[in-house]
């Protein structure tokens, strides 16, 4: 079986990644959501193993020395990571594992496994977005304003993700996402042990001769 | 209209990937089969414009100083080149353009080129190819042998490629690439200017509050 490929997805507030993201879960087998381990209490409803891996201060920061986090941060004095075991056991077992995430902690781990594959959701154009928010009618002027401004800044890191995926009809978006991320298992950078079998088998032959 | 990509398709002779190249374009609407431009008269049954591009030495030569070609080659003393202006005029009517061509050319073709796509077919193991070669009964030992080691020297330069298209299955190898030619329309190299029209669109926005 194939290894399975570390797909990070970002986008800008109203992309629509969310939907996207469940999508490919639910529609497809070989997908699986990363889930974040937390040192915060768990709310009503929330499942351990689930909504997040819940553990103690003491060894969430075990587990930092160790190394064992793609990526962390603190929010409200709270710990929040992405455990690095979970992910390589369900890429081992064939699983593309996905990490919904932002830009920073993106390309943080672009940097330390240059491997991941780095999506960008956006819709087909700044107008859209904007008419996607504010028909919405849950959030203020003012936060929708606030999230423009956010996604100015994200902008400019776009082109540092390896692919655009334009958010138009949502159904195409799935799909066209998910030929990507197949597509993907077909580049030489992922294809390195097949390209190696294939060079060995070769020099055995022409040594032969 | 979206821009065609510039594909260049290698690999080791019996790979299959003339009928890989023949498939895509008569099954897919959007590719377009590079015509080579030659100095050498045509054989009978030829035709100018769909076979080669049959065009005088002095000719071929004023080309070349005008850098009017993709790549070109000298054999058996007559002139073999890709003529840019044919590829540009397809790629900018939308049409990806397959270029067929071995190793060393498709390697210069993307120094000059970066973003072309660069695709090496292969079969699933070389005891395959070997089978292959040998139930065509239509070559000797000696010329098997020629052709291993010729692969052997090609699959140095496997990693060099964008993607490696296994072809095991033929449906599915035709349908595999032409998804991995579809998926890399979305990468960001290929997306510069959607990137720049978003950024400036966010940017007119926040200046604008």
């Amino acid at each position: 079986m194939k290894k399975g490929i570390l797909i990070v997805i970002s986008g800008f507030s109203g992309a629509g990644k969310g939907t996207v993201v469940n999508r490919l879960i639910n529609e497809y087998d070989d997908y699986a959501l990363s889930v974040s381990m937390t040192t915060r209490s768990p709310r009503p409803g929330e499942v351990d193993g689930k909504s997040y891996f819940f553990v103690s201060r003491e060894e969430f920061i075990k587990r930092i020395e160790e190394k064992e986090f793609l990526e962390y941060a603190v929010y409200c004095d709270n710990f929040y990571g992405t455990p690095l075991s979970y992910v390589e056991e369900q890429m081992e077992a064939g699983k593309n594992v996905i990490l919904e995430i932002e830009v920073q902690g993106a390309l943080q781990i672009k940097e330390k496994h240059p491997d991941a594959l780095l999506l960008f959701v956006t819709p087909p154009s700044i107008q859209i977005l904007k008419d996607r928010l504010y028909s919405r009618q849950t959030e203020s002027v003012d936060v929708i304003h606030k999230r423009l401004a956010q996604a100015e800044v994200e902008s400019r890191h776009m082109h540092l993700y390896d692919y655009v995926i334009v958010n138009d009809n949502l159904d195409e978006c799935v799909k066209n996402t998910n030929e990507i991320i197949k597509a993907a298992h077909s580049s030489t950078v992922r294809s390195v042990e097949f390209i190696e079998t294939i060079k060995e088998e070769l020099k055995l032959f022409t040594e032969g001769e």
